[in-house]
């Protein structure tokens, strides 16, 4: 089974505390390290959590608030610095550049920083590679912002072993059949695909959505996701507050995970005001039982 | 006697890691607290340190390289989404003013955030309060770099409480003897001064220098300081590396202790190449004893 682990490195809104992190999730698929959002300390998480900074290559940000991106430049600078990574590619939306540039002239180094721009009006496919697809589309919030769907890739089909030396199967009839074509044997007879293969594991995928208010029209770009972080600012105590910060509560978190049919529900992005977490977990899952707490340093694997 | 103490918040040079910050140094001095450099985290790292926040309003940049400024955006930030500070001064050079400005136009809030330029040049007190002077001068690194020395100010004689009742002091009297003026009785008669009075605590200081090589043109700014903080990004192994990076070794730094006849020496900007920095107290005490190794949460009460 392949890799596809995430690891939750800071959990929460606006300003960090001595124990939490602001926004920044990784994903490891194939030991293919995608970063979303890097709030301050980001590289500091990383080494901390043990996950090799050098293969940390693609850094997507949601938004232009500090608590999603002031990270990036200490990144940045340590990749620089260390000569560990030559290639780095930042999905963002236009003004980080400027800002990039402004902020790290003075430094040394030889880093090729690629900037992609994302569009912040509509779906669009941004990345891919050999082992997923990245999706970005817009939310509501105070500024534009971007989610971001990681699709793993359609795989080959798996052949079944035994069938090789049966049949003694050639490299290219074994690659015809892992495409899905039939056998046809030297007296003609063809034998359906599924005599040598069986299908792959199921395809895996995962959505991260911050920051943003309630908002059903996402729902066709996340459904049936295996695993959905929402932000969940607040709790529906403060959903006045929340709609009119442009955040989302618990509740609402919930409900757009059960109506888009997902996996499990990661709720995060907590606002510092409250020190008990537990009641966004009770208001979530009233609504979505397979909700979890976003915690720093959880991981969880698909 | 007065508070005069300082607080190391991070030690390495250039990158952190998972347990060591970038440079910062917080001093408390009445509980007015002054802070000097901002590495990533810093904000972090005063929470850790449960120093309050609310009360860092004087903020002193040695130079742009990363390590000593990449911690002010998400500060700043805080204070603006936290309102607890309204004005903040930064004492930096120009650059910064404009990095700032641009990464920093979409945080809401309303501190009045100050900003002074430093003089690269030359020797000049850039700040006085009640408590303190502080005094900017340039050093010899990569970029401009400026060095900052705090002393403390002059403070009035204090009284002999005994004699304020034998002698029935007025207001008036008490202050004109703490100023250091004599007494003249209803009769007319002199009375010295130190009959009443005894003299102040012996002034404290206390020098930031870093980045820097070794440069003994420094030495009388910072002459007989009562602690020094001196960088010693290398051990003597690597003493041209550090002479052409713009560095110093320990042994450098005790050199200058030395020759500045300070008080105590603090070490520190190791750079992460070294795992055991136990080489670097040894070369530097063998030249002044009086020697310490910066680390993390180190608190130094003068």
């Amino acid at each position: 089974m392949k890799t596809f682990t995430l690891t939750i490195l800071g959990t929460t809104s606006a300003v960090p505390t001595s124990k939490r992190y602001t926004s920044a999730h990784i994903l490891n698929v194939c030991e293919h390290y995608y970063l979303f959002d890097c709030g301050e300390a980001t590289q500091i998480r990383i080494r901390q959590e043990k996950i090799p900074l050098s293969k940390v290559h693609h850094i997507f940000i949601s938004h232009l608030h500090g608590d999603h991106f002031f990270g990036l430049f200490g990144l940045l600078s340590s990749f620089q610095l260390h000569r560990i990574v030559t290639d780095v590619y930042i999905y963002a939306h236009r003004p980080l550049k400027n800002i990039i540039n402004t902020v790290l002239p003075y430094d040394e180094g030889n880093v090729n920083l690629h900037f992609v721009e994302l569009n912040v009006d509509s779906y669009e496919q941004i990345y891919e590679d050999k082992h997923v697809k990245i999706f970005s589309f817009p939310l509501k919030h105070r500024i534009p912002v971007s989610a971001f769907v990681v699709k793993q890739k359609e795989e080959l089909l798996k052949l079944r072993k035994e069938k090789i030396v049966e049949f003694g199967l050639s490299i290219k009839e074994m690659i015809d059949l892992k495409n899905g074509n039939d056998y046809v044997d030297s007296a003609g007879n063809v034998i359906p695909n599924d005599v040598f293969t069986y299908p792959p594991a199921k395809l895996k995928s995962y959505a991260y959505i911050t920051d943003t208010i309630y908002d059903e029209s996402i729902i066709p770009y996340i459904y049936n996701v295996d695993v959905l972080y929402h932000e969940a600012t607040f709790t529906s105590k403060h959903a006045n507050h929340a709609t009119l910060s442009g955040h989302s509560t618990a509740q609402q978190a919930a409900t757009i995970a059960q109506k888009a049919n997902v996996g499990k529900l990661i709720i995060g992005h907590f606002s510092s005001r409250y020190n008990d977490r537990s009641i966004f977990l009770d208001e979530a899952t009233q609504i979505f039982s397979n909700t979890i707490l976003a915690e720093e340093g959880l991981k969880i694997t698909f």
